[in-house]
């Protein structure tokens, strides 16, 4: 889908070296330009900073940090480095320098393809001893503004970094470069009788190192678990250019200090993964998926506890969306809805060893669903088209919704009980403001994502969401970014989902191992320390 | 197990206040003393350091380090806050100073006994000022060394905190005190229909604040994963009396960098876990085991295969023990082989929804194990007895060896197909010099228990084994330590499996979290960081 937009929203040419680097220009929180047919790069060749209202926001850019800027001299040794593969035309910039939502606009006048390890560390450590900042960039596909340069950051990107290290078909154990697509990795491994632990919406243009620097999550977390539990090593350049083995490739290794945590989940902001193992499951022999309907959020979790119970060790996904979903995918992508109208929709798959079992399984299971009535309708897919046409129902809610107008997205992790009260509350609480407020996501994994829509941009909108529902998340001790990160836009934010004192360590964390602070500036901490008596460190 | 070892072996009261510490009494590594019967705590007491062979060796105490001693006015401070919870008695202290092989003898004079993070809070924030050393303590059944005091450390036991905060029966997320008991907390689950996602020998009595402190592995690690991605949350307080929340109870949650993660394996070094919250699954309806033998450690290894084919979402356990190790259970406990003598054993166990679908999975797979000669006989257990009975002859083979001599302990971690080449060459190296030499562990995790008896204390064959040992697993990346951790015992070695940049951010990292060093010292870092121009920090 990712690689979709990004040709259909393809930007004209428009990027010219500025003397003075202008700010990213960031809207609104998930405002997609592109949809709003609004694409002008406004901040582009700007001298002044221009500051919209909601620029003045949380989410907005801070000032330029006094990082040198890029001479010349810099360039022709980047040159020297990378022939052919250190890119200053405008023209071709253009894409890195905007985020796949369209929201976020960098200026940087460099981008960097390194093709090793060799490379990166070479150029970190020039880019350190000269105080340049550096914007890792792995597929372009992040939700929070973390992925493109701010100001006139030089784009590291990791995209000729791509090749297949080793697969080890015993222990199902591949290492890759981090520029490796996942897509190209699901397929190297289905060849090989194994799946990639981790399953998303952008495979098609993100890449591993992304992929492990975000901690993304996506579509087989419930059944797989999180990326800390299946990347077995790293190998990362830190920001001096010294370049830190953790490239075990073994289940298990308890010597010393597991560095490698650091980094997955940092967003390019302690260092740049160069290459990651991976321990891969078996590809199942046979999957299933079901499309079911229930009445009320109450019956779908008790349809989630029936499932888990029932299906146990094939249960790969439980994902769900409401109707107001469906009414997005009916109107903008002329999808249709494979069962009758319910005001809320179920996706649930199954991943198994032997097709008979997982059949009787699955029967079983709606022979009881249907009999307590805890779902009123469904269909089941065994057919692999099939099985994409329903899937398409949960993974197209994304595109639908940047055709309804301005998005504001939000991420929200929760007990999974609660999770669909704040889409309920937030209905209350906008009234009649917003276009659509619709909620989807990972009910496995207690994450919801609220999006909210509105016909143009909306400070006013903007302003009656935001504390509201971070306050909400927050009262209910749960996680303002559940899988997407914070990076740019949500940076501010973290209080509402970390203590002060561990802000501060954070903040302690970036000092040791990044202290010019050159790699992805203005991402992932707060642009300040909230004053506390017990905060860590310096 | 470790609690029957426990009570077999009780120590005489023989604990004086010393006027100078001496070292711990380190005489090699795995070395028991209460099984070789000559139990003498000869550096208790003593007011010169003695010097062993073996404890010039690198997994000897090195001097112990410029903190303060423990003062009248310190134990009246410490009394004030935890009164009747503040232990000097000797007789009290004796089986705290002393670890569960009884290789390590510290010579603390205090024990403290916290029932809150506050009163942790309280006591760390003194001993910080006061510079005196601290050795945190969880159920005392750690095989390096690392649970026990080194010299006169004040030894911060968790066993009054031992209450279970929370269960959510829908998540089935579980937040507890750091100093519950394993067993307690699967007991409480099963009642409740889930079961921890780990599962130890020691369960009887380990910690699971110490099972998350030293990132603990065991029976279940292949079909759940590790603790770096089942513990959800953890609260920690640090060398400096700050309490770090991050005891969180969500699936997902990326604000921020996941501190937690520092403090999963670090041994006690980085900070004290006071609070845990961790995922656990559904309790199985049906559970098997299987006991095979097979005629060559290829064949093993092909049976693995065959297995995770046909056995898939249902497998959750895959272990070995090799023919050495069946005779000292039969020789030394008195367990009978259930099937016909083999060159290698292997222990299955299936865990999943259905019996039925399991039991023809089962059968499935171990008619095409007969047939294709991989196997050559097999025992199936269903019942509850008779399961216990086929594990522990997997479980007891640590028993059985402290029953044949000193023994030598290797936990060594490699790519599967390798793990037995390193028995076979071990006993070719060795000769005659060994009295046993045995190979058993976690086949699904490339996870080898390596261990070697002699009929007494043997410098001339521990020298034989080490370096011998450590170079062989260094030379094909393998882990020193897959899950035991390092301890005291191993913290030297560290170099075998991490490059040398690694272990110097190890210690910018425990210089920034704990900057007197007075957590756990000598524990988990390497005395002397190995010169080394490109290495990190200062």
């Amino acid at each position: 889908m990712a690689r979709i937009l990004r040709r259909a929203f393809g930007l004209t040419p428009a990027l010219r070296f500025p003397k003075v680097s202008p700010p990213c220009r960031l809207l609104a929180p998930g405002n997609n330009l592109a949809a709003s047919g609004n694409l002008v790069l406004s901040g582009i060749g700007a001298r002044a900073l221009t500051t919209t209202n909601a620029e003045k926001s949380k989410s907005a850019a801070p000032e330029r940090r006094p990082f040198s800027r890029v001479t010349e001299e810099d360039v022709e040794y980047f040159r020297s480095v990378l022939p052919g593969r250190t890119i200053t035309d405008p023209d071709l910039l253009e894409s890195n320098n905007v985020d796949w939502l369209k929201s976020v606009q960098g200026s940087s006048e460099v981008l960097l393809r390194p093709q090793t390890t060799a490379e990166v560390s070479q150029i970190l450590r020039y880019c350190n001893g000269r105080n340049l900042a550096v914007n890792p960039q792995g597929g372009n596909t992040g939700l929070v503004g973390g992925s493109v340069p701010v100001y006139d950051e030089i784009i590291l990107s990791t995209s000729l970094m791509n090749n297949v290290l080793s697969f080890d078909g015993v222990s199902g154990i591949l290492t890759c470069q981090a520029g490796c697509v996942l897509e190209n990795l699901s397929l190297y491994l289905e060849e090989r009788d194994y799946i990639m632990p981790l399953d998303l919406g952008a495979k098609g243009s993100c890449h591993i190192g992304g992929n492990v620097a975000t901690n993304a999550g996506g579509l087989r977390l419930l059944r797989y678990g999180s990326l800390r539990g299946t990347v077995l090593g790293l190998e990362v350049v830190l920001a001096d250019g010294r370049v830190l083995d953790c490239l075990a490739t073994l289940r298990k290794d308890n010597t010393g200090y597991d560095l490698k945590q650091l980094f997955i989940g940092s967003e390019g902001t302690l260092g740049v993964i160069t290459a990651v193992s991976v321990l891969c499951p078996r590809k199942p022999n046979s999957v299933n998926v079901v499309f079911l309907g229930c009445e009320t959020f109450e019956q779908l979790l008790k349809t989630f506890q029936l499932c888990r119970g029932m299906l146990g060790e094939i249960l790969s996904a439980f994902e769900f969306l409401d109707s107001e979903c469906m009414r997005l995918l009916n109107t903008h992508l002329k999808l249709s809805n494979p069962i009758s109208d319910c005001p809320f929709y179920i996706v649930i798959e199954t991943a198994g060893s032997d097709p008979n079992h997982d059949s009787e399984k699955l029967h079983h299971f709606l022979e009881e669903a249907m009999n307590t009535c805890v779902v009123t309708d469904g269909t089941v897919a065994t057919e692999e088209s099939k099985i994409k046409a329903l899937w398409s129902m949960r993974e197209r809610v994304t595109e639908a919704l940047t055709h309804d107008g301005f998005t504001y997205k939000y991420d929200i992790s929760l007990p999974v009980e609660q999770i669909y009260q704040l889409v309920t509350d937030m209905r209350a609480h906008l009234g009649g403001m917003a276009k659509s407020v619709v909620g989807y996501g990972h009910v496995g994994d207690g994450n919801l994502h609220l999006n909210i829509t509105s016909p143009a941009k909306s400070p006013a909108l903007l302003a009656a969401i935001e504390p509201f529902v971070y306050e909400w998340t927050a009262g209910r001790r749960g996680s303002i970014s559940a899988e997407h990160g914070l990076g740019l836009k949500k940076r501010n934010y973290i209080y509402y989902s970390k203590p002060s004192q561990a802000v501060a360590l954070m903040g302690d964390v970036k000092a040791l191992l990044d202290p010019k602070g050159i790699l992805n500036p203005y991402k992932t901490l707060p642009d300040k320390t909230e004053a506390d008596g017990s905060t860590l460190g310096s």
